[in-house]
Order: C-alpha cells, then sequence, then structure tokens
C-alpha cells in the first residue's frame, strides 16, 4: 500500500493526552479575577460586562496566551476575536470553535468563558502533541453574547452570520446611557493595533463547522450522573421591551382615581402575562427580570416604567402563537398607560447538525464518558451559526443547576472532559473535511 | 393720649404694597435654571437633590439676595439656612417662615422654593415699608424636605424640631452609594465661611411662630376659584422599604417552578397591598414608586427587589391600623422570598394653630382674596414644627393640581398674592407677640 494520509481518529489520542486540567484551571482562574466580586452567599462571581475595560482585558490575556503558542489573532467590525491555529492547507475553510466572555452583571466563572478557553485548550493539544491540521481552526471570542449591557445579546455572531446588519444596534444604550456604537467604536481604537478581518463569511468561504463548549446551565447531567451533554439543538427565545408612559403626580396628593400610575399598570401586565404564559408541564420559560422606574422616587407617583420580557420555547407553534399575544395581554391589563412593546430578540429553535453531533459522540465514546443527548434552554452563540455551517455544542454538568450567578460551579476535572471531547473533536472535523473533499 | 407703638394691622398696607411681583418672579425663575431639565412634555422641570452643588449654589444665590437686604445668614448642624431680620428687641422668640430648596428628581419650579423666596419677599417688603418688628424674623431653608435623593424626607425640620437626632441618618445612602453623613459634612465644609448656630431650640427659646408658604399640590383651590388655601393640617404619612430576597437563576433553563423570583414576589406584595389599601371614598392615599432590581439584567431571574411604600392618610386611626397591617400582608403574599420590612418615617397627622390660621384668614379678607380651609395631603417641614410653636401654612393654587411634575405651574400673580398675605401675617405675629406679651 502508498502511504496515506494519517488516520485523524488514530491521531487524536494525543492530543487528548496534551490537554492540561492544570493548566486549563488556571486559566478559567486568572480570567475569573478580572470583574471578581463576592455573592451574598461568599460564592466568587464574575461582573465582566462587554466592551468595558474589564472585557479588553481579558481579550489581552486570551491573545497573550494564544500568540505565545503560534495562533494569529484578529478581530472583525463587531469586536469578534479570532485566535487562529492555520491549517496545512491554508485555503480550507476553518473549523470555528469557541463562545462569548463577557458575563452577566452577577454572572459566574464558566458562562462562555469556558468554552473559548476549553477551545484554546484543544487546540494547544494538537500542537503539542505535533498533530497538523489540514484545516485551520480559528478559537473565537463572540462579542456580547449576554446581552447584559447592551440588549439583545450575542450581536456578535448574529452580525457575523448576516442575522443582522452590523450597525443594527448602534443606538443601543446601556443603563448608563452609552450608546453600543460608541462603545463599540472606543474597544475598536483600543485594539487597532491587531489585524482587522472582514465582517463575517469572508470570500463566500462558509466555515467548515462550529463547535461550542458551554456548561450546562442547568441540573440534568448531574442529576442523572453524565459527564457530557451532546447537545441536539437550541430551544427559541423572543425578548421584549414593554414602556408604559403615565404622568408623575405628587404620591400625597394625587387621588388614585385620576393617578396614570406605570407602576400599577405594570403589575396588571406582568399579571395577566403570568395567565397568558400560564404552563402546567412547566416547559415554558418566561421571566420579567430587568425594571426601571422613572422618576424612581417614593413619593412622585411614577411616570414611567420601562421593562423585559425573556420568553423561551423549544416548540416554534408555542413561541409564534404565546409571543404573538404578548402584545395585545398587555394593552388588555393596562388602564391608564400608553404602551409600547418592541421585540428585541427573537431566535427560533435550531437543531444541530448530525455532522458535529455524532463527531461529539462519538468523541465521548471514545473516551469512556458517559453522554447524554439534550436540547439547551439557554440560546447560545451557536443558535446563529445554524444556517451558516453544521454546527453543535458540548456541555458539561453545572453544579445544582444554578448559572447566572456567582455559585455557579464546574470542576476541574468536569471542563477537563469537556476540553478533552472538544479536542477530539477538532482533530476529527479539521481532518474529515479533507477526507470529504480530497 | 401719649405715643403707642404702631398698630400693626395699620403698618401691613405699606407692606403689602411694597411686595414685589416681579422680583419674586425673577428670583423664582432665576432659582429654576439651577438644576433645569425639559420634561416630555416640553415643560420646564427641576432637578435639584438636595446636598448636591446646584442646592449649593441655589442656597448661595439666596444669601446674596438676602444679605443685600442687610438678613444676617447662619446654618446648623444639619445645613438648615437662617437669615435673619433683626427684631427691635433681639431676645424675644423669632418668629420663622421659609420652607425648602431641593426638589424631585423630576419635580417643578415652585414646590419648597417658593416658601423660602415668598418668605424673603415678605421680609423684605416690610423693610423697604420701613415697618421694624419688635420680634426678629428668621427666613429659613430647611435641609432635605424632599427624601428624593436621601430618604426619608424633612430630616432637617425633624432634627431641629428634636423630633430626631442630628445623626439619625448619616447611614443613609442614596441611588449612587453615597452616605447622607458624608454629604452633610461635605456640604458644611463647603459653607464653613457661614456663622455656625446650634442645631433646635436655642436656649430653650422656641420659636413664637412657624408659617409656611407652600404651592397646593392639587387641585382644589384652582377648581374653586380659590386665591389662597388657609391650611388646617396635614395629613399623617409612613413609608416603608420593603426588600426581596429570592435567588438569580438563568432565564432559559431554570423552571418556574424552581425559581425564587424576587420581581414575582413583589407583583404578589403589591397585589396584595392594593386590596389591603381599598378605599371607595379615595382619601386614601397608596403608591409605590420607586423600585430596585438586582441585578437587573433581562436575562437573568431578579435575585432582590426593594421597592418603597409610601402611605398617608388624614385620620390617625386608619394610618396606624392598615400601616401596621402592610408587613403581615406582605409576608402572607410572598411565595419564595426572604422579606424585610422596614418603616422609614412615621409621622401623624397634626393640627395647625388658630395663631396662625386665623392669622391668614385675616389677611385674606383684609387683601380681598378668596381663601378656602383645607387640610395638606402633602406633609411638610411644618408638620414637625407643630409640637415646638403655633404653626401654619399658606396654599397658592396648582395649575391643574400638578406637582412633582415639571408641569407644575403657578402664576406671577397667583405667587405674588401669597406672599402678600404672608407679609401681612408676619407682621402681626412679630408685633401681635408683643401686645401679648407686653
Amino acid at each position: 500500500m502508498t502511504e496515506t494520509p494519517p488516520a485523524p481518529k488514530a491521531t487524536a489520542p494525543n492530543a487528548i493526552a496534551a490537554v492540561s486540567e492544570a493548566r486549563q484551571w488556571d486559566r478559567l482562574m486568572a480570567m475569573a479575577k478580572l470583574g471578581a466580586f463576592r455573592g451574598v452567599d461568599g460564592s466568587e462571581g464574575v461582573n465582566r460586562a462587554c466592551l468595558t475595560p474589564l472585557d479588553r482585558e481579558a481579550r489581552r490575556l486570551l491573545i497573550g496566551w494564544a500568540t505565545a503558542i503560534g495562533l494569529a489573532p484578529s478581530i472583525d467590525a463587531l469586536g469578534n476575536l479570532f485566535l487562529r491555529h492555520e491549517g496545512t492547507e491554508p485555503g480550507l475553510a476553518p473549523v470555528l470553535a469557541g463562545s462569548h466572555m463577557d458575563s452577566q452583571p452577577a454572572g459566574g466563572r464558566f458562562d462562555g468563558i469556558w468554552g473559548v478557553l476549553a477551545a484554546l485548550e484543544a487546540v494547544q493539544a494538537l500542537r503539542e502533541a505535533g498533530i497538523a491540521t489540514r484545516r485551520p481552526i480559528e478559537v473565537v471570542a463572540w462579542t456580547n453574547e449576554e446581552g447584559g449591557r447592551f440588549a439583545p445579546g450575542c450581536m456578535g455572531s448574529m452580525a457575523y452570520a448576516g442575522n443582522s446588519p452590523a450597525d443594527a444596534w448602534d443606538a443601543v444604550v446601556d443603563g448608563e446611557g452609552i450608546r453600543f456604537g460608541d462603545a463599540l467604536r472606543e474597544h475598536l481604537a483600543a485594539e487597532a493595533d491587531l489585524p482587522r478581518r472582514p465582517l463575517g463569511v469572508v470570500g463566500g468561504q462558509a466555515p467548515h463547522a462550529y463547535v461550542e463548549c458551554h456548561i450546562e446551565q442547568g441540573p440534568r447531567l448531574e442529576t442523572e450522573g453524565q459527564d457530557i451533554g451532546i447537545v441536539t439543538g437550541i430551544q427559541g427565545s423572543r425578548w421584549f421591551l414593554v414602556e408604559l408612559l403615565g404622568a408623575s403626580a405628587h404620591a400625597g396628593t394625587a387621588p388614585l382615581s385620576l393617578r396614570k400610575d406605570a407602576v400599577q399598570d405594570m403589575v396588571r401586565a406582568i399579571a395577566a402575562l403570568n395567565a397568558l404564559m400560564d404552563d402546567p408541564t412547566d416547559v415554558l420559560r418566561f421571566t420579567v427580570a430587568r425594571i426601571e422606574v422613572y422618576p424612581n422616587s417614593s413619593n412622585s407617583v411614577a411616570e414611567r416604567v420601562r421593562f423585559t420580557i425573556d420568553f423561551r420555547h423549544p416548540a416554534a407553534k408555542v413561541l409564534l402563537d404565546r409571543g404573538g399575544r404578548i402584545e395585545p395581554t398587555i394593552r388588555a391589563a393596562v388602564r391608564h398607560c400608553a404602551v409600547t412593546v418592541t421585540e428585541r430578540f427573537h431566535a427560533l429553535p435550531v437543531e444541530f447538525d448530525p455532522m458535529v453531533t455524532e463527531a461529539v459522540a462519538r468523541a465521548a465514546t471514545a473516551q469512556g464518558l458517559r453522554a447524554l443527548r439534550m436540547p439547551s434552554g439557554a440560546f447560545h452563540d451557536a443558535q446563529f451559526m445554524v444556517p451558516l455551517c453544521p454546527s453543535g455544542m458540548i456541555f458539561i454538568p453545572s453544579r445544582h443547576g444554578i448559572s447566572h450567578n456567582p455559585a455557579e460551579y464546574s470542576s476541574p476535572e468536569q471542563v477537563a472532559k469537556g476540553a478533552r471531547v472538544l479536542a477530539q473533536v477538532l482533530a476529527e472535523l479539521a481532518d474529515l473535511a479533507e477526507l470529504a473533499e480530497g
């Protein structure tokens, strides 16, 4: 027989062994210092909002680690950061792997950042194992996945995937009135030393695949004693902003019958929405978690209230039907205020591609790990990559299912298992492509 | 007949004529520039929180006008500002007249500040008319009546009256985490050039009387075509702060049945309080107008909510009975959160002294004005002066009854009428005292 290219599945074990549990954990803990705060229960949380100095510091730390092992950084117009491991055939479509680096305001040390560090760890392990891949692999950190500072989330991946234009959110303001467009410009100026790449698919060449590691953010893997979640898809999400305009008045003099009290109309609206969203199966997710009152003075009747709605469901039909009834329900419930309802995020459920999910399943099996096929309740950047290329995700257990909370935790061993599965998946995807196309 | 002291009622008309409608209006508009902002309806409002640089600027402007006509400034440990018109018998108890200079966050140009400027105008008119009063008259500007930045309101008058110790509110923080005690220290340091006077009643000598001019902040005078409100008393007020502690969680993954959602418990609490506070006669005032949510991120279930309750009623019994049921009602309504209810302000209803109310009635009649006896729905610094000395208030109409709002308005003619009544009342009180005691 003539010489053939090395079989990818044969080379992977070296890379698996090269994944360093200690190195990945140390990097996670180093990142956790950027925005560290102590939760009410004493847990160490992270508050690292996107496009803040802390976010930039985290990116610089990542770039330092990546360039030290020979990866090439570049950023696009949304601030999405790419760290490229070159393939032996640089012209082939790359495999992308990553997640995001921003956190919720009272978030944890794993959500998002682990997916980026796992991709770095996996690529570093491949390189240290001496494995060349024909396809390039790009570690990616998407801008503003959380939407905690600027809503909606997933701006970076949505713009990359062509789901929304690059300037779609320029006018979105954070809690301090800073426009997203201005924060982004300031950020790009601070990163002017990094090579700039065009936003989105370059030269019509979509990625070969996208893989994202993430903590589960729910209790299933832990409860069922599983190591790895083979994510089959993501439930749909719709976000709304509700604005109620009443009239301020003196709390001591204005008769209740004559008031246009925006707080009272908000209470009516939420009560009506609770009835609309009632779901005995407890599958539906309905959340009002952000409220702003103006003037927010205890003795001035509220003139204006803005509140958010986060509505999710795995079935597109439910998402469309009940989501469509949100505005009429609010209008029927409100008595005195002018009502504005704006949809700010609309992501229908997606299913991941077997090319990725089966690679994850094979890797978990090969490594002797217990794996469970499951949908994701949280949305992720991967949701927006689905129309672009075969995509998928790898979950690991979250202690007590807690996330978006300082108590969020996965152990060093659990995150190492996730990175090892990713290393094998990347080796396979970056090589199998060659086989398919060669 | 031997020479007798001038009869006060005979001298007053000169002072009435000396009240300048234009001067008082110009001063009101000059003050309105300090914190000016444009309301949603285009009205010019004022946002001048207590102990801010704007508050200091307003006080300096007032002191400039007062010292230019010979009044002597002094301040006490709470930052209360006094501008003294000396009596021919300086040892007699003074008559105090004034109000406050701070505003609501989205307040108007008249609430509070007019009462201070009316007192200055009245005293200036007395002096320009050549009227000497045997008693001193002190124009007073109380610190933090609104309670918009630091709750509760009326700190200055409460401390002056001995209702609360001077350091009672040192630990109260504003929305930016600044302590009242620190803001006050900074303010006093900035006013170190002003003579300092002891806090409260000096040498056991309570004021002879206290008179406060204020806009009505309700629609009655306008609706009934009256010029002057002879204020007979003030309804009682109780303020509460409610804190709910739940648990943050991921809005996309956490099942509703397992959440400890502080926003949902707030909605339950407010709905239950609405039922408790139901009043078909529409006399009771119940307001929730300030809400803070943590972490206030649309996709993180709310861990904590703080909201305020402002509850008022003219009957002490209702205030005590229903006020006492607020905490149990909240505890019964809340399902998942830990509850803390703190009472932050407690002022029972007061009745004003006939010595003042009758002087106001006589002055209005003498000036051919239409006057109505009425209680006050809003609380005022005068409420805390009642235990100390004969006290009373003079109301003028508020357009459409609107207050705590940029649209707050009283005309130049209306404020002039109020100042003229005050001038006569001050002349009478500062002289009649002599007759009563002489």
